[in-house]
């Protein structure tokens, strides 16, 4: 099977063969369309997380054609579109799994990539690569009407920022403030404007404070922007950091009402600047999430698909890869890069 | 008035006579009989937190007699025992101080010492003191029939360790894990068990095991055990740091079930050691927490009344001030130093 993987942490990218596993009786055979990159893909072949397992196929944000179904399949017919997520196998009886949280799976989620391969062996391999085969279990519906390749990103990026809208219970009217406008970002404010929320983007990058407004954001700001911070001093219901690196978090804890939360889905690293006192005095919290599990991220595709929303997207072929990767590192995205498969 | 200042940041205490205004029309007067060293009058003292006024008359715990009430007073009659806590004003009037957060008044609270004085100008001084002259509304009802010294330490370190239990609404049989058991942690454990849930104690203090649990904890462990800490992994509905200086927070963190809450109540420094991957991978959340209002600290007045729930404290003179707090801050106070104020 034709991927495409990182060789090494400078983010080398090249063809390179991998096995997949013959279709089982509830699996289903995935020819890939769309394959999106996350910044985790980059986190990951770099190190940062611990080792990564060389050669390398990233991807878990993906869309494509069903090609095949094991004799057991019930989800999925030939010819249906599926996407795959972040995780495609977990054990399905822990109270976890039976709570709809396999990424909390207490015998050990399988993850989409450089993840123990407890079916095949070896280590899993992602959506840089034209088929992959998955438990119909870990395969969402994707209805066939939508823009395949800007449904790709809502399999990570998506679900990763609606889930922290549904624990945390946005309302219509509030406000919801976004820090970071990336991949992330982008479907933060898309999804909770759909929500109803009254969303304000904090950004570092000016070009993008227009960009957010046309996403659905009431007001956007860029963080140097002292007076506006300022003004922003105790007002927003929930928070969601989207980050990618670790940065002083206080100024944006200050701008909660009292009791409210700041959700951090992006510095998956030692929290910085958080500071007790500033905390206590308007009982703050700082709350971690990670993407989702299989049920919830059904929901945020049903949801995107009625709402109209989906990722903001470039198209690059695979040998655009590694260089798209940089654009992301350099905040140069706008706002996912989708692989397209479709032509390789 | 006489009282007992510090007068640099070494904690040098020494009598001191301080102004303390006229009763006002719903102003009482209370001649202090208990007053107790709490944590943070040291931090204080120190500069931990800013610039100490000196000479600094620190004490946010205290009980009394009432010996003079103004004319439009009605809470209280003379004779009557009354407590002051961390706050001796605020608005009023404003969102915060209307839903009973006296705490985080809009218009600024006005604690009760080195806090700039709005009605008699100048700074607040505290309990370590003859008297003190507060409005009726901060001040607190305590049941006559307790132990009052023991009630003291309830005006700070209880309302500070209650709130929690309360706002992240701990139920009986749930696992709280208390991480500190000093002034504040003790408290925290008999409230805690007194609403009937497991307690778990971490101390750094092996002969504070035994204590633990005659206070009510189900079980307590030194941080040190590393195996008891690995069979602690994720089963605490709620936890509650009482340590006063920052330290790695991850490895408590990680004792939280899926989705609960380590609050902060101890370590009013910059947070460390919170790891936004850990967190994220079980949606945990670190919040902060701060005293209480008014009627929140009432409420765990008449709480511990009904309990039987009190400090355990040793009695010190005024004269042994400073030698106490050298005590609170190696780790040796048993749990509390409560001065007499009834033989000074």
């Amino acid at each position: 099977m034709q991927a495409w993987a990182a060789f090494d942490t400078d983010g080398s990218f090249a063809p390179h063969t991998i096995p997949r596993r013959a279709a089982g009786p509830k699996d289903v055979v995935v020819e890939i369309m769309y394959s999106s990159i996350c910044h985790s893909d980059i986190h990951t072949y770099k190190g940062d997380w611990g080792m990564p397992q060389f050669p390398l196929v990233p991807g878990h944000e993906m869309v494509g054609r069903v090609v095949g179904i094991g004799a057991e399949v019930t989800k999925f017919r030939e010819g249906d579109v599926a996407g795959v997520g972040t995780m495609v196998d977990s054990c399905g009886t822990c109270a976890n799994c039976l709570a709809d949280r396999e990424q909390n799976c207490l015998n050990g989620t399988t993850f989409t990539y450089n993840s123990e391969d407890k079916i095949s062996g070896g280590v899993t391999y992602g959506g840089y690569s034209k088929k992959i085969v998955v438990k119909e279990d870990f395969a969402l519906r994707i209805p066939p009407g939508v823009d395949l390749a800007g449904f790709a990103p809502l399999l990570c990026a998506g679900i990763t920022t609606f889930s922290p809208i549904n624990h945390w219970d946005l309302q219509p009217g509030q406000r919801y403030g976004v820090i970071g406008m990336g991949g992330l970002g982008h479907l933060a404010v898309k999804l909770a404007a759909a929500k109803g929320a009254e969303v304000v983007v904090f950004t570092t990058s000016e070009d993008k404070i227009a960009d957010a407004k046309a996403f659905g954001a009431a007001e956007a700001y860029l963080w140097s922007d002292e007076a506006a911070m300022r003004s922003q001093m105790g007002s927003f219901d929930l928070m969601l950091s989207t980050v990618p690196v670790a940065y002083p978090m206080q100024q944006f804890l200050n701008l909660l009402k009292l009791d409210k939360t700041l959700v951090n889905v992006g510095a998956l690293f030692p929290i910085e600047g958080a500071h007790g006192m500033m905390m206590g005095f308007g009982r703050q919290s700082l709350a971690g999430s990670m993407t989702g599990g299989i049920a919830e991220t059904q929901r945020v595709i049903d949801f995107a698909a009625h709402h109209g929303v989906a990722a903001t997207y470039e198209m690059i072929t695979p040998e655009q890869i590694g260089e798209a990767c940089e654009k992301v590192v350099n905040k140069q995205a706008r706002y996912r890069y989708v692989i397209d498969m479709t032509q390789a």
